[in-house]
């Protein structure tokens, strides 16, 4: 399958691509708004995966373009970027492609982070509103530490959930999330659920700024 | 250390005075709006206790004099029930009592159930708006989850999160949490931080109603 990871030059993206190419056979396409950025990361998962012993070859292109390529596409852009995204990316979408949205509104006040709920009810449901009618389009990644995700050198050991409204575009991001050592994916239902989902990233911030001993948080429902 | 817990004859409240007869030594005082229904549900629990080997006196009363008779008091009432009670047992509250809020707001709709986030922020704010000034409010408890918490045959082996704005207090309750076996504590900041919390209840059942294999799920941050 090839996964094309928009906004994969920041750490959530870097996370997911070194992850699926570390891990699977699956074709690891980074995407960025500068064709010459995405390039130039590919180049590095490229030199970090090989130091490992991984020869795997990261596509790097411009969003569309690496959009064009993919049979699931992932926004791992800001949350105020995932409406404009899609948009640019829409007419490179094949109505068997998935769209992925891992991203969260989230702002900081005195004493921790805070959910902050779009008007259209979550980030998953504006990728939703977004998307051409023929693309599928699955919340999942939303409560990954990034900084962990993308060190291969920590285990993971933590659940993600999967939201959706098609069951067949659930049941690829669930797979190709259990393809990553470590992870777990559980259904949490369609996408009218998401904001729940997106609200608990601020929450594993907030335990990790309140606990001396804890950083970088996932989850595990157990 | 003597502990109420309003509402005490519902499934968390159960839980919670079993577990602490069961794992400490604090006493446990049930509390209800109907003094014979408090009574009745304490005997009810050292039936069960004694069942298992632990002679534990348990108190059962109506809500103010359970609370006039304990240093801490858990509000184990349904989240409209809060403030009511609050101010039901205000003067028989002291200036060292500690105030524990674990009600959520949810309400169900057509894929799952979802957060219902009060006027005032959280139900852990509407109990701290509606304390003495010299009360302190600790929210904890808020997902856990109650059946399985009322059976001392399972595990628990989850978290509770600790909120509050007096470090003292959030402490004790800490401490609490931490004397039932398989629970741990942990700080999630300030009562500001509560919304994010409380809306975890909801996502827990959410996830458990949509994978087969899953029930009765708690929460480890890790």
């Amino acid at each position: 399958m090839r996964i094309a990871i928009l906004g994969g030059t920041g750490e959530v993206g870097e996370g997911l691509a070194l992850r699926w190419a570390f891990h699977t056979n699956h074709d690891v396409i980074v995407g960025s708004r500068d064709p010459e950025r995405a390039r130039s990361k590919a180049r590095e998962y490229e030199t970090e995966l090989d130091s490992r012993g991984v020869d795997a070859s990261i596509g790097g292109f411009e969003n569309a373009m690496a959009a064009d390529r993919a049979d699931v596409v992932v926004l791992a852009v800001p949350p105020y970027h995932v409406g404009d995204t899609v948009e640019e990316v829409a007419d490179r979408l094949g109505a068997d492609d998935v769209l992925v949205s891992p991203a969260v509104g989230m702002k900081r006040e005195d004493d921790g982070f805070h959910y902050h709920r779009p008007g259209a009810g979550s980030v998953t449901r504006i990728a939703a509103d977004a998307a051409p009618d023929d693309v599928s389009v699955v919340g999942a990644f939303h409560n990954l530490p990034a900084g962990r995700l993308a060190n291969l050198d920590r285990d993971l050991g933590i659940d993600t959930l999967i939201l959706g409204d098609d069951p067949d575009a659930k049941d690829i991001v669930s797979m190709l999330a259990e393809a990553i050592d470590g992870l777990r994916a559980l259904d949490a239902g369609s996408i009218d659920n998401a904001a729940e989902v997106e609200s608990l990233t601020p929450l594993l911030v907030n335990v990790a700024m309140h606990n001396e001993r804890l950083s970088e948080l996932g989850v595990r429902f157990q």
